[in-house]
């Protein structure tokens, strides 16, 4: 592993298994391009990872210096290809539980910086396992409550609600989760123009009352075991199918949605926000060979 | 991650791609069964590998106390899904470089024990860092040197050469890798009755002299991203084809053997014994959480 100060420290967790690298840089020192992040997001080669979430003070970090008076704490977020992402849900609950777990966050509430702003996380009451719950803004519904769109694999079609979380999703209720199949390249939704820049699809069941479980297509990713923008796209094509809309009712309506990785508690509030709930592990911690960071030459 | 005495050692690395758990257990005290085997493999939920290499003092486990005398060390060598398995040549490489790292191997030769008996390891000059050489045991060719089956995809099919290190293989020379797509299902083999259990299938295409590369079906595990016996197996098939056979022709002969996660030097002596030189890395250390071995109750 070289010698000690040559050693990088990471840790690894997932939220609903979907999993992060996660990597303590509190003073943004460690140059980390998109190679090096692919390298340590890859499975065999590295240490492996849907993502990577870099722990940098937002003091220290020129796109989130600006909000360092509100958030401590700025979640330097990748895609495992390296490329930068504004936002992860499932991952900021994971970047919530590793600063309890590393003593940096105190109280049951958390701000923390991101590329797409402030974003708030809340612990339980047992803060250092419990569920975490995060806010993901406000769903858009640019084709209305109803099925605008169309989703087809293979011989099958389904109609699809069209959603905006701040990224595209295309919901279709559907009669048996197994109906699409080994979903090995991604649905075609039709018309195109709804999605000029392609779409997430999620295929959604009903498990009983305000309770649902999905699968889901992740653009450029291929099916996931999770995905927090696409179980809040669900949860509120769902409530609107089943004629709630808090911002008319005058009161929140809350749903249970199974992921393949695990169980989300998202919730639509009367001003429209959407909060999720849900798991979050740091599994292992330890540091990693410098040359992941950096490759031999 | 609990407190520390909770917490379990662990360490990852890799041979060629082909990626492994470390588990540091010298007197075989860890209740490491299928199911923890299989938690600790998850790459989504756990630490992720093709496999787990428990490292255990021969002294100290039952099916390798006869060996203690010649072999300090056991390989447990377990498959991603928890089940037993006798050996493997990446991750007997990657055992060794573990020892290595850990102080526990002195000098260039090792023995090590394994559920296939006693296998041996060899460093280079560089032990940290550089090659290691393992051997692999003897090739039989159970239909002779000449192409004695036949596999196919969807419409494609090749004559192809029976080969066992142990372990069946069908290696099959193509003109182009890309040939046989994306091998997302087991690629057929006729006659049947050829491999009543199945079979590892090898594509393969020359490179220049005595050099070829390879993708690999594995049996049960799908394409990956190395195989040791199956880059074994390929040079034994290539060498005959080529009009090599050490025993006949009184020296060894060897080949540089390509495989997706890197590339192998594999040489076969006049004894009919098979050596397989190639790295192994070491590219993490640290401790993992007691729920991955004992699931919560």
């Amino acid at each position: 592993m070289g010698t000690a100060q040559q050693s990088v420290p990471f840790l690894k967790g997932h939220g609903t298994e979907n999993d992060f690298v996660i990597i303590p840089d509190f003073d943004g020192r460690l140059a980390l391009d998109a190679a090096a992040v692919a390298r340590l997001c890859d499975r065999r080669a590295g240490i492996g990872g849907d993502g990577l979430l870099r722990v940098v003070r937002s003091a220290a970090h020129p796109e989130a210096v600006a909000l360092a008076d509100q958030a401590e704490w700025f979640m330097d977020y990748r895609n495992a290809d390296g490329s930068v992402a504004e936002m992860c849900g499932n991952g900021l609950r994971v970047f919530a539980r590793y600063l309890r777990h590393a003593g940096l966050a105190k109280g049951r509430e958390l701000a923390v910086a991101t590329r797409a702003g402030l974003r708030r996380a809340r612990f339980a009451e047992d803060a250092d396992a419990g569920p975490i719950t995060v806010a993901m803004g406000r769903a858009r519904l640019p084709g209305g409550a109803a099925a605008s769109v169309t989703v087809r694999v293979g011989e099958l079609s389904w109609p699809a609600h069209q959603v905006d979380m701040g990224n595209p999703h295309a919901v279709a209720f559907v009669d048996d989760l197994a109906q699409a199949g080994p979903l090995l390249t991604a649905p075609e939704v039709r018309p195109t123009t709804a999605y000029p820049h392609g779409t997430n699809v999620e295929f959604v069941v009903d498990r009983g009352a305000r309770h649902v479980a999905l699968r889901v297509h992740e653009r450029g990713s291929g099916e996931t075991r999770s995905c927090g923008t696409g179980a809040c796209a669900v949860m509120v094509a769902a409530a609107r199918r089943d004629g709630h809309d808090p911002a008319a009712d005058g009161r929140p309506v809350s749903y249970t949605v199974d992921v393949p990785g695990g169980r989300l508690e998202i919730t639509e509030a009367v001003d429209g926000t959407v909060t999720m709930t849900g798991p979050a592990l740091i599994v292992a911690e330890g540091v990693l060979v410098p040359e992941l960071l950096a490759a031999a030459g």
